[in-house]
């Protein structure tokens, strides 16, 4: 099974590369962490990018904050998919990553999910891999059961609660 | 290889959707589009989204604009990758899709390109088709080699144009 | 009496629901307390909405965050009037909750209340029940007098306050 | 049954006032159209709110641009449900006007529905209306037929229309 | 000469209002601090903005969050000038409060100062009153050369501070 | 009684200056219109401000767009009240020129009114010069009654459309 | 004296490159206008920005909308100072192109001009060569009294205009 | 070589104007730290930059928040380039500093850098000034270098401590 790389553009945002690492683990996709900056360090980047699919990744994950440059820039080096997390931070919130990771201009595609939203960038590296491998798809469909079940019992338990209110 | 369902929320996202057909068509990839509405036909869109790995999609395309609640509904449903396409409209601009496609919470990912990026949310689908097809990843890089010979020939001209002026 | 439904999105939303319970039954008004999530459990979501109505519920009660579909998705499932509370966050404020909420699209309403507004979305509840119900209709009067007058009694206290300081 | 009012902030919002009487006489609803200013005319409006459930409304609709006080001041002097429609404007899209009908402080609450929403007002005084009335929840139901029926329609309509175009 | 209204739409604004209290004793102006709510005592708010002129006041200042309608509702009862100050608050910063205070309709105009800006409010109103009041001008005049001075003392500091670190 | 200035930033900003004009003309109120740039004519504005007040002006009103310093300018070399109209313009509405004018930092305020609401403007401006004024005074009640009249007017009118279109 | 490079990311932005180019003809100032994209010819951005400073360039200017990498990925491959022009669109009106230049981490900085302020990208250039070239230094005082200059004739000519409409 | 002028509208900036001194005592470069405001020092802030440039000043970085017009102030009076940092508050983030900022009309430039990027506007001085400066352009070169190598070695360090948590 293909890798996914997840990178960050500092290591200030290595708290959410851990909540992808945590994903990937429980589905046991293999992957590498690294600290590649589109402004600091451009050539690694690029290099890095340019050379992803021939090291064995399959989806790349780019964790940027503010002007978030770093899932654009590493989706011009490469033809796999590239998902964008925008890191938030204390001024705008975030707004500046959301827009500077989902706005692409037609022809170098990012897929963008939530601020934030680094499990759910490893989950949807996963949806990708999973569709050429049939136990990653079983165990998306467990993952997907697990949380309804984890809704019901938080449906229950907050309905006990609720009544002892009254 | 797997087709690309692109849905649309309304029959008044259909420019969209052509931007989406045409280019899954310039790389031979095989589609289908539907229009099916997360608010007015919510159990067509369950059903479709519950039933879509098997028809044999691989990637589901979805096309909405104001509170954006396709792809996310379609994302519920399945375990596909899901591509939300937020569709501009006059009085926000895009803002309210945006942030109703890509806010996604913790558990159910869903992949969101730019305001109107249709174009760019069929190019993703490929990549994520490539990474099983050889084929297509060979035509992804022909494409990406033909948008920078685009772009130079841009320059070249563009150079020229503004010589003639000064 | 018809009851109030107060759907969360998450048991994280539970605190925006206690306020809608603490309402409620100051009111006398009778509800249930649910944990249903348009993502996480899609399909009960639509069970419950399908058939709030022939279960005894008059108005059903939608408290969701971030891409705020909860609202949108139950009202798609039923006929009765559905108010949507959208939950605040760290990063955006809450703006996407209101968008997501509140743009719904032309054929199913939503009454989107403020941000965290959920003893508003409460209070209209009750304001939508009293319409076929005098007694609840006169506990309205009295509330509403009791703002007035506790906003008097406020004015009052404080002109003292200030006088003091002077 | 009970009657909806529309009250409009100006008579250049006439238009959506014609989106929510069509809608309404759809439905067979009674209503009254009534241009009332919260700022130009706020005696009459506090009238016209004081007394409207006297006067046989059971909902009362509110449209206004801008800084949108209408909703809030009509709720103020009712305790009939309040449904308030921002009306967009060149400037800022109707931001200004979600924001002033949505965010009201706790006590006085009002339903707000999407920028220029007023279509989605009325199907929300509808649903209000219904709850006390067999009939109109009926039309309530073919309505959401109607509404899936039309969908399944584009969306045989535009697979065709694809189809002609490969 | 004319006293000033500080009317607050709940007493949790009175940080705000103290701070106007505080800059109108500097100027030696005469105020009274009044809780007035827009929607939660609408009749009483109605009723001291149309008897304010009346009473003696001058200027009417309205400290008010959220969907902030307590300047403009104020200012369709009375022909004295109205200052608006939108009070913050945790979810949207403000914004919400700058806009309904702000964007008014033709016809009924509010002065709207910064967020939380009741301190400018004050002046602003001291520049009104001492368009008929030369020593209250004169006052202003120390004010701002006041401003000046201490300007330049924190000049004098910071380079001596700044100096100190090299 | 004292004179309104009517500054603009640019010359592009006429036809709100026009609208001020208008209303001024109306209320008998003697005015200057001048042209005079924070940035492009610092020197000139500085003057013209430092010396309004002696030249007989008793409100000056600053007409600017974008990044809108002109009245924050004038206001910091006059100590009359200032009114700011934000200018609208095409890419951001007019957002960056009314939190450019709203935003005053602690010292020195500015009024700001609605975005391109330079009719809003003049009428502050005769509500603050009709604090000394008996007869611009009944000027300001008649148009608020003319106000009333004319919404009565255009409810009565829309009444009968609607009546006529059943 | 070195020249200018004037960097646009599509040839849609053409436009606002020619303003550059026209501001900088009228001060003698060399430049050559390139098309390059940080997206779609990555590798030619960055092979001329990395050579700019030896080719004889001492100001880059980087025109592009929306996720408006451009500024920024040149600024990470020269030492130069990069001019960053965010381009407007008509989804968002360049909020997104004004963000993703401006907000650049710490380390790599980027001169962020207006939204379309083209020309003033080519005045900060000039500004900047001006720093070392006594000549092209009074030009930009003359520039400056020629602003201040048609600012007073607009002056003249609205007070004269406005006299005649009384 | 030409000295900075570091000017922020008020001492609650300096810990802004200290990040940007560090930056410029590690190049070597001369600067003074003032505070002058736009508002509250209108003369000397007008004075200071009309002299800066005799006064040997080649680049002047001005740090203020909300309606921050410091920046465009200092511009309109000095040929220099001149470097505007908006600062953050609490409300808007400092979105309101950014727009009041960068929005800058036809004429007069100022070079907006990040919310806070206090740092980055030093980074921009040097480059600015290494134009003429060989030795401040090695130092420029040095510092990329070893942002790459510091970029480096957080990846080589991540990527340790990952490894040790699975």
């Amino acid at each position: 099974m293909k890798k996914v790389a997840i990178v960050m553009g500092s290591a200030s945002d290595s708290p959410l590369a851990k909540e992808a690492v945590k994903t990937l683990s429980e589905f046991g996709v293999s992957y590498a962490a690294r600290v590649l900056s589109a402004h600091r360090s451009p050539v690694q980047a690029a290099e890095f990018a340019a050379s992803a699919s021939a090291e064995g990744y399959g989806v790349v994950i780019a964790i940027a904050g503010k002007a978030a440059h770093l899932a654009g820039v590493l989706a011009s080096h490469t033809r796999l998919p590239v998902i964008g997390v925008p890191a938030s931070s204390k001024d705008l919130g975030g707004l500046d990553a959301l827009l500077s990771t989902a706005q692409m201009p037609k022809g170098v595609p990012v897929a963008a999910v939530a601020i934030d939203g680094a499990a759910n960038a490893a989950l949807l590296a996963v949806r990708i891999l999973a569709l050429g491998d049939d136990g990653l798809n079983e165990r998306l469909e467990s993952h997907a059961r697990a949380l309804a079940e984890k809704t019901s019992e938080a449906d229950a338990a907050l309905q006990k609660e609720l009544q002892k209110e009254l």
